[in-house]
């Protein structure tokens, strides 16, 4: 097998701004490389949920992105999200999200990955607000 | 144990029209009741990835949200989601999202709820481009 | 892409004898075909939890084997189970667990399964204890 | 809220014992407290599957009670599991199996544990073979 075309940090961030949905969300990468991947969302009015904390939705996006961006950093560029387990942990208020993925395992059908997702307040401390499990998956030539 | 505070249609439209973030990605319930919960998001430019299909994460969004509306449904609108796990199956594309999720059995510590997540085409023709299934749980009078 | 070598309910009976563990349990495949497999286990005092219930490390067997097999009705007998999540919904209790799984999509890098995991009483009557869902990976000539 | 009743290693050790199902497989508690729990099962002929290497279901059983033994560590032995994940990474092959789970976060409803699944080589080494994410619910005076 053929190692797969590198991504690196400036590529990756290229990657993510190609994504309409993730500019809508304001998401940047953070750190990239080494098997893994941070994500991080600026925590906006209008993320929120309807008790002013930030929605499930954020979280999730924000998990299924970084496993994949993780992946990415294993596989190649040319990778697609499997699915992923997200569970919640407690209320997320703060002023960013931070998503941090990493990759269990590689092989050649799949990566494993983990996230946590945390919050972060504005004197920098964080605090663990979701967890996530899922899996990345090389793309060969075409879809199926 | 006393029934929870019943949610219709209406109640539930109105709790949806109350998250700035369901606002912001357009989202609308179709329907509402007998232990389910339909949402629907018109697909727009802005909610794609790189390549033009729908970004996972609105997938991820409508899973969570379509779950948690179904748990609603039965449990009554103080619920929280436990966490949930999506597998995606093919690329999303087409006029909307339709997320479709009803409760499989609700005790009294969770509700378990699976969801179909479709695309509909211009022509109303549905395809499944991804499957959910999660826990939604009752809410006491303050969070842990 | 060649079509997988068939597997039809002799063929998939065969496979499952060859699981020692399976054998431990008493593992049947009572249905198999269509993109869907059954397997049942007699609940026997063995297998059972410190309440009397079934333990739930035999539904979880029973979903992961389920979901493989229903795989396998699709995909052909070179399959490995990629992973699978599993929600409880009550005590298991009865004369047997029926674990009823059937393919959702399949895909050229992977197979999405739904899984009913289910009681049957003395009298036959059947109570979904569990739900589960996983993904199914052909097998190329080696594993990675 | 009272403390929950305290689970110690050899309460925790008769409660595995009290279950069949742990004694038929051979499961038993190396370490247990402080939120988490170790669960090791020597690996048999007749725990495998038709390769020759342990079945799936043997690591699903063993996630699912590491990570319950994990919840209890935390919350008290009057716990149920909710439900899990489970994503396999390789195949599992060696003298014995190593669960090892930890409780990420627990509130009032539910805990939130993590569980790494090892295989244990004759000369001591450990390989990761499965990852798991799952949920463990304190039980009432009666089950829903």
């Amino acid at each position: 097998m053929t190692p797969p075309p590198e991504l690196d940090l400036a590529a990756a961030r290229r990657l993510l701004d190609a994504q309409p949905f993730s500019r809508l969300l304001g998401a940047r990468l953070t750190d990239f490389g080494d098997g893994g991947a941070t994500l991080e969302i600026d925590i906006r009015e209008d993320l929120h949920q309807q008790n002013g904390f930030l929605h499930g939705g954020v979280l999730a996006y924000a998990a299924d992105n970084a496993l994949t961006f993780a992946g990415g950093a294993v596989l190649g560029p040319a990778v697609l999200t499997g699915g992923f387990s997200v569970q919640y942990l407690r209320p997320a208020t703060g002023r960013a999200l931070r998503a941090r993925a990493h990759v269990v395992h590689a092989g050649r059908r799949q990566a494993v990955t983990r996230c946590d997702l945390l919050t972060v307040a504005q004197d920098g401390t964080e605090t663990l607000c979701a967890v996530a499990q899922g899996t990345v998956l090389p793309v060969a030539a075409r879809t199926s």
